[in-house]
C-alpha cells in the first residue's frame, strides 16, 4: 500500500492495473470498458463498501499523481488535448478532460464486477497501477444522467476510438 | 471570495446560490434541477472556460466544507443516508452518496446555461452559498454514460422525490 506522500488528502486505498506508464493508460475507463482492474481499500473503510454488491457502476475518484503537474504549480489553462493534437487546437482546461488540472482529480465511470471484503474488482481502466483513490460513489441513473441527448461540444465534432492511448496519438 | 482555509486544495473558485444551511440545501442536482446558481471563478482560471459553451452539462466538483466532518478525522463508515432515515437503515459510505465521507468531495451533475467572461450561470443546486470549487469537467457522453439501465442498489427500492432536503425528511 503506497503512503499518503503521494496524494494531499488522505487516501481510501490504491488501484491495481496493468499500467505503469501514463502514456499507455486508455484515456478513458468507458472507452476501456471490459479491461479489468481491482481496487484494494484501506483496513479501517472495508466497512464502507457494505451495500455495495446493488450497484453496476460507480465513479472512481482519484488523485492522478502522475498527472504532468502534481497540484503544485498551475498547469496551462489552455491547452490541447490529446484528442486534438492531431487539429493543434487547444480548449480551456475546464472544457475538456484532461488530468492536468489544477486539482488533478480523476473521475472515472468504473463497471463493478465483484465487492469482496477489502477490494472491489471493476471493468474500465484509465489510470496507472498504484493510483491514489480519493473516493467511491455509487453511480446512481436518478443523479448521474442528464435527460435527453446533451451537447458535448468539441468531443462531438471528432471520431473517438476506443482504447485511444496519449502514446498513440498525433504528437503535440 | 473565500480563502484556501475552507479547502485543503486550492480552489478554482466559489459556488453562489441561495442556501445558506445545509440542511435546507436538496440533496442532489438532479433532484433540483431548475435551480439556478453561479460558479464564479477566480482571475487566473478565467481562460480555462474556453470552449465550455458547447456543452450543455458538467460535473462540478466541489469541497463540501460544511460536511458534518471536514476531513479532519474519520467520519463513519456505516452510515443511514438522509433518504434511508426513515427505515433506519445503514450502508456503507462507498455505497451511498453521503456528504460525511473520508473526502468530503461533491460531484454534481449541472446543466451550463451561460459561459460568461469568468463566470458559468448553471441549473441544478446542492451546494451552499459560498462551496469552494476544486474542479469543472465537462460531461462526455461518451465517457459518462453506462450502456443499459443499470442497477442502482438501494437507490432503486425507495421513492426519490424532487427537491428533497435533508431537514424535511425523518430525522435520525
Amino acid at each position: 500500500m503506497i503512503g499518503m506522500t503521494q496524494s494531499p488528502l488522505p487516501i481510501i486505498g490504491i488501484v491495481r492495473s496493468r499500467y505503469a506508464d501514463a502514456g499507455q493508460v486508455p484515456i478513458q475507463a468507458q472507452l476501456n470498458r471490459d479491461e479489468p482492474g481491482v481496487i484494494e481499500f484501506r483496513d479501517e473503510y472495508r466497512d464502507g463498501l457494505d451495500g455495495l454488491g446493488g450497484f453496476d457502476y460507480a465513479w472512481l475518484i482519484t488523485w492522478l499523481h502522475l498527472a504532468p503537474d502534481d497540484g503544485g504549480t498551475v498547469p496551462p489553462i489552455r491547452q490541447t488535448p490529446f484528442l486534438l493534437r492531431g487539429q493543434q487546437r487547444t480548449v480551456g482546461m475546464f472544457a475538456c478532460r484532461t488530468p492536468w488540472r489544477v486539482n488533478p482529480i480523476g473521475l472515472s465511470l468504473i463497471r463493478i464486477v465483484q465487492v469482496a471484503e477489502q477490494s472491489v474488482r471493476f471493468a474500465g481502466v484509465d489510470v496507472i497501477d498504484g493510483t491514489p483513490v480519493l473516493d467511491l460513489k455509487p453511480y446512481v441513473a436518478r443523479f448521474d444522467q442528464p435527460e435527453g441527448k446533451p451537447r458535448c461540444g468539441w468531443y462531438d465534432e471528432i471520431a473517438i476510438a476506443d482504447h485511444s492511448k496519449p502514446a498513440e496519438l498525433p504528437a503535440t
